[in-house]
């Protein structure tokens, strides 16, 4: 049978992107891999899952390993509306709240709720790739916004909202990974968060705030969320389990106005029902007992060592006319060749010397960009940075030259 | 700020069904409803789950928690290749199968990636809700075919596919459950399985296998799954671990043509990513460990039960004229009143009566046949099951006088 005949115009589009095979690359043995973005297994509050799980199966086993409703487990949701009051100051009622299995589904949802093809969606630029994943089945059209170590440029941005305006336009989300970005690793700064936020009200437009490093700060001070500033409904915030309990939950939670949680648990009701209710249970207790506030330090002390090390490693090893940012938190940093280099044909020479980063155009819809590259400095061991580095910098001099 | 505005022209179109705001009238407190579709929770290896976790986070803590890759964890597929091939007689490679958060999600990756707006679709008539909720993002056109006792009346199905071929057309997907179906409670006889099967050859279509409750039988012989008949890799098998290990997993896996999988996975890493990782070390640990073989014979005493005390409650107290199917296993019977009785208007007089079913017409994708209602038997206790048939019994009697 001819199955490329069958298929929908829509998954016909859908091809295996190059940089997957890139990143299949990076998984050879030997290979000290930067490229992932995966958190260090070392910080997986393993005891306290075990507690948490045995204390479940053995009081609640036929609640956790149900269906449970399409909205999240109630005793979840209102733990969470706990800890967004507690920790980040935001009001949210549980029925604010939707649970999804990772924050790509949430991303997915708004997608499909929002965004008719063509429609536009400024993001950052560079951007998370899951975010491009997530819309492409729903073709925007991309409004990319530059960035500098302050974070996304607001002005940059108003000019762009001025001049969609005059075309009797506007955008339909503003994404945005405020803290920590991936994969620039900076920040965005008090005043552009506000600045944000009144263009958001001038202008009329729904703005996702993604969140997933936020609880992983290793130095400077904690920035209020968007959505504590939100006086409108107008900020969608995404926050996820897993970086500070383990990803392999896929748990996390959109908060937003009662209208599009509504219509995203419609949407959801297709895809998967309910999130896993087993995760949700442990995650409920898992900040009801007080583990997320005992466990964060431990995690924040193993990566503030690690980015430490790797920024050291880098000002050693790294040739003059490199450049890279100086994240606060979150997992990855950003470097920048200089102009005329590309990172994508240096690539191949890394693979020889037996290291690995993520070519910086795959975090571009138009895949320019082509001098950069991100480093994750999470997941590997502190021998592998040091290593690994050394390799980098070995690898970027041969290139110059 | 007004988001209905915002919403996308797909968004706009998924609206409230009117069945899940009768579902929530089922859930109100001394109701005895047989409107679920739950497993009962006395049905969960709850000892076996707990000591397969705590084994887990002893041994493989770092790899249970971590993300997992989009076609899912690689020994967890070797083991369901195993047991397709020893429990059915079905034989996958590990790269044929995909990990999906519950078989919902695999109905919405196959809408997604084979159903083009106004493509035909062949259902049975009445069939699951779960594939109209998946599939209604895709604005499929359906072909709705009859059952009787034994399933899809494959005759029938046979003069539509001439009657579509004469349109110069074809459907893309034929879907089935073919064992104790949903709602049906009807089993496809073996020689409609192969007439099926030759039909999908002649015709050139692809069948979806849906196959939860085909581990649920409680009397009859076992039949062969379709998968085991596919020479042509035509078939795109279902199977789900929520009947027989827990629905808080939410874990089901897809089995087809490498081609179809790898189409599939494209759609799911923009979803979701990838299946949460913890339960699918938890059901391939399951299998390994015979624990499913040990357990199923409980559930199947269980629900035999309950099966056998409905269907002869409703002999004693379900008045002349109406029909109901007995089913051979599975969760789910099916009540047929007299032509011109309205079961979606009985259904006030049940709710008032404390009791309650799901109306038939949530059946049918035009909302026809309203004489017809389901039963869940697995779900209620035996005291429900005793007393809520009593006070259907009365409700359908003074409905028809």
């Amino acid at each position: 049978m001819q199955y490329d005949d069958e298929f929908s115009d829509l998954a016909k589009r859908l091809k295996a992107s190059e940089i997957r095979e890139l990143l299949k690359l990076t998984q050879m043995p030997d290979i000290i891999s930067f490229a992932g973005g995966l958190p260090n297994p070392l910080s997986f509050p393993v005891e306290d899952i075990k507690e948490i799980m045995n204390s479940l199966l053995d009081n609640e086993g036929a609640k956790i390993l149900q269906y449970g409703s399409t909205e999240g487990v109630i005793s979840f949701r209102d733990a969470l509306v706990d800890m967004m009051k507690n920790r980040y100051n935001v009001s949210a009622k549980r029925d604010e709240i939707l649970i999804t299995a990772g924050s790509q589904e949430a991303l997915y949802l708004l997608a499909k709720i929002f965004v008719n093809p063509g429609d536009k969606v400024v993001i950052e630029a560079p951007t998370y790739i899951g975010v491009l994943t997530a819309f492409q089945s729903y073709s925007p059209s991309y409004v990319p916004i530059e960035m500098d170590d302050e974070g996304m440029n607001t002005q940059i941005l108003e000019d762009k909202l001025k001049e969609i305006k005059k075309e009797g336009k506007k955008p339909k989300l503003i994404y945005t990974i405020p803290s920590f970005q991936n994969p620039a690793g900076v920040t965005m700064n008090l005043e552009r968060r506000k600045h944000l936020l009144e263009l958001s009200e001038e202008y009329d437009i729904l703005v996702v705030e993604d969140d997933p490093y936020g609880e992983l700060r290793y130095s400077g001070e904690r920035l209020p969320l968007l959505k504590s500033l939100d006086k409108d409904h107008r900020v969608i915030y995404l926050g996820t389990f897993s970086k500070v309990l383990s990803p392999g939950f896929r748990l996390a939670h959109m908060i937003a106005h009662e209208d599009i949680i509504r219509k995203a648990v419609l949407a959801k009701q297709g895809i998967d029902l309910c999130t896993n209710t087993v995760g949700q249970y442990v995650a409920r207790d898992y900040i009801n007992k007080g583990y997320l506030d005992k466990h964060m330090p431990k995690v924040i002390e193993l990566y503030k060592g690690k980015r430490d090390l790797m920024l050291d490693m880098m000002e050693d090893y790294f040739p003059d006319g490199v450049k890279w940012t100086k994240p606060d938190g979150g997992m990855f940093l950003w470097v920048r060749l200089p102009d005329g280099m590309d990172a994508e044909a240096m690539f191949k020479r890394a693979i020889e010397n037996k290291v690995a980063y993520v070519i910086g155009s795959a975090f571009y819809p138009n895949r320019d960009h082509k001098n950069t590259f991100r480093l994750n400095f999470t997941y590997p061991t502190d021998e592998q940075i040091k290593e690994g580095i050394k390799r980098l910098g070995k690898v970027i001099k041969e290139e110059m030259s």
